[in-house]
């Protein structure tokens, strides 16, 4: 990584102090900036002087007047970028942002995991010389979220399950010397609960629990307002939290995962056995025409109101919900948020789990707990790459 | 709470880290403090007459030469004294300690915590005296856990199922006033989880979860050093995960909760079950000669080899390591401590949580995870209350 010229990024804690809070707040007066941060004026004019000698923030015009002289407004250099990137079990995404993480561009495709690091992370950068075509500006910085363990200091995935060919490549270097910035990699949830977080449902929230249903299941876990990773980086992983010894069979070698009974995957397998079956005439019908079922089809299916389909969502729910219970009698968190693909299932999934855990919890955990469905939807990850990619910039590096 | 006088506290930065690292590391070279701190000698010299004016530190003779000119070691004062307590629902411990939290003298006695608090904290106060005049000193602050939901903040329990007539009584304000110094409240199993990562088994981790088999069961969070109580502070209930809604009656209404597994109570039960039926010969002639059954009689009986105690305490191992399991995948922490009156049952207790949770868990999770049983016993409480204690003197007021 190269540390000078551009991309630059804060020297000194008052500088990443200012860069994050006219990020998360938007152009700010120096007056009002110095009085937040509690710098001395001469001090501040400084460290924005060098700020905008780096390229990162820009005068915004006159403030409006609290009387007296007026201030200036500072703010985010208007051609900063940031990258976010999404990589999904069977999808792509990158998004373009400005420094407030906002997204510019996005492109989205689909694209298996399974083909290994190699192809995906060409088509990650194909994509990402596309949005930056469509949104030109210079690269602060990128962040990639992956779906499955990663080692967060090394910058790759480590033993990931459902990514062959991935385990321990250098996905933060490759990128980092490709796109000529910092790279931040983290895994898909932790990413998506950081999207919600600066942008989403979960706005300025300091404590609360992601979860991930798509075609794995997962949990980001936020405390304090940051990430919590834990000792090796694998928390979180609640897809394999065991509801019981002699359940289905699970992708990771066990069974009766919860990710068994209520990922895409097992959603796919339980919808194969309805439409066969003809308990679902719904889904029947829909396998005439193709020769396999997805989740996305079961959502289909209980919205059209079939009665196995709507079923199947409410097992789940509630298992889900068992699950989403201990973890908000052990953590006690202040929001929970579904999202991933399975959370279309939309609000018969969400009755279930919220019906479960408030039944199951203490009331004093659950009496101000809101437990909703994730706003950004597919954005979510791409916006919480972005704001990993400037919480790097915008931090004073150690 | 006073401000001026004794007892005193840290009134800047310098000063806080200052007093954390002579309690954690003990004595230190001016030296090294100025080194370790990152503060020039002048301020350093500045902050440590402070400190000595305030009967904080004293010097510790001079230190170890490393050459060139002798530098004095800075301690803290011989006589500061720091009371720990720790209320169970059936005993109440009270140590007083060094200003490092070593135990100077150490009262327990059994005491009804359902008695309510005028008469408990009568006996608290009682206690106090005693170890006091066996130990006399300057008392700089007292930490106390008590065994039910706390509201840091407010210094009181709150809703405690436990505890009747505690609900809201000011604990704080009632022994700050008593001792005239500060007073610091909180949940007995975080003040267990802060001792043994103090002075036991888990010292020095910065990520560990400990858990508290008694009469109750109970977790404490410990995440990057700190204690986390979640956001209405209830964050550690694991006694009220439900295992099986169909389940055996529990002291909060519902049903089927580990605790109506596994707690203090639960066992006291099973074991009057087992003895009444004959199936346990140990437990029918323990019960001959008294009324009941406790716990601590199944504990006797399993390490005698009787095959229906052992039975009962693996399928309650079992159980526990099935709860464990889900919040080791969860959190990824660096260290399971199991304390608490049940913990007695030891190791047979331990191999079936051990092998629960290794089971169960992912291996990423579990590769360097010591699950062990806590190392400071009955002291664990009152040395976390001792350091909570500290640690309010040892830090800035906000």
């Amino acid at each position: 990584m190269t540390t000078s010229g551009f991309p630059p990024s804060a020297e000194t804690r008052e500088q990443a102090g200012l860069l994050a809070l006219v990020r998360d707040e938007g152009p700010m007066a120096r007056v009002e900036l110095g009085e937040r941060l509690g710098v001395p004026r001469a001090r501040l004019a400084a460290e924005i002087t060098r700020l905008a000698e780096g390229g990162l923030v820009e005068s915004g015009g006159p403030a409006a007047s609290r009387g007296g002289r007026r201030s200036t407004l500072v703010r985010l250099a208007d051609d900063l970028r940031f990258l976010g990137v999404d990589v999904g079990a069977t999808s792509v995404g990158v998004a373009v942002t400005d420094g407030r993480c906002e997204v510019l561009a996005h492109a989205v495709e689909e694209c298996d995991v399974r083909r290994g690091p190699v192809p995906v992370l060409d088509r990650v950068e194909q994509l990402a010389a596309k949005v930056l075509q469509d949104a030109p500006g210079r690269l602060a910085g990128a962040g990639i979220g992956l779906p499955g363990p990663v080692s967060f200091r090394d910058g790759m995935p480590v033993a990931p399950p459902i990514m062959p060919g991935w385990d321990r490549f250098p996905v933060r270097d490759r990128l980092a010397g490709h796109w000529g910035c910092a790279v931040t990699v983290d895994n898909d949830v932790n990413v998506m609960a950081l999207g919600e977080r600066h942008a989403g449902v979960a706005k300025s929230l300091d404590d609360l629990i992601f979860v991930k249903v798509g075609t794995g299941i997962g949990g980001g876990i936020v405390v304090g307002g940051r990430v919590y990773r834990g000792v090796a980086g694998t928390a979180g992983d609640i897809g394999h939290i065991k509801l019981d010894d002699y359940g289905p069979a699970c992708a990771c070698g066990e069974a009766g995962c919860l990710e068994a009974y209520f990922g895409g995957a097992a959603l796919a397998r339980d919808a194969l056995t309805l439409a066969r079956s003809g308990r679902s005439p719904y889904l029947a019908e829909l396998l005439a025409d193709r020769p396999v079922l997805t989740a996305r089809d079961v959502a289909e299916a209980a919205q059209a109101g079939d009665f196995a389909a709507v079923t199947l969502v409410r097992e789940g729910g509630r298992r889900l919900g068992q699950v989403i219970a201990s973890l908000v009698s052990f953590l006690n968190p202040g929001m929970v948020v579904i999202g991933g693909g399975v959370s279309r299932l939309g609000h018969t999934l969400l009755a279930e789990v919220r019906s479960s855990v408030y039944r199951r919890s203490l009331p004093l955990a659950t009496g101000n707990l809101p437990i909703v469905l994730s706003e950004l939807g597919d954005q979510a990850g791409v916006i919480g790459a972005a704001w990993l990619a400037s919480d790097h910039a915008f931090s004073v590096p150690a």
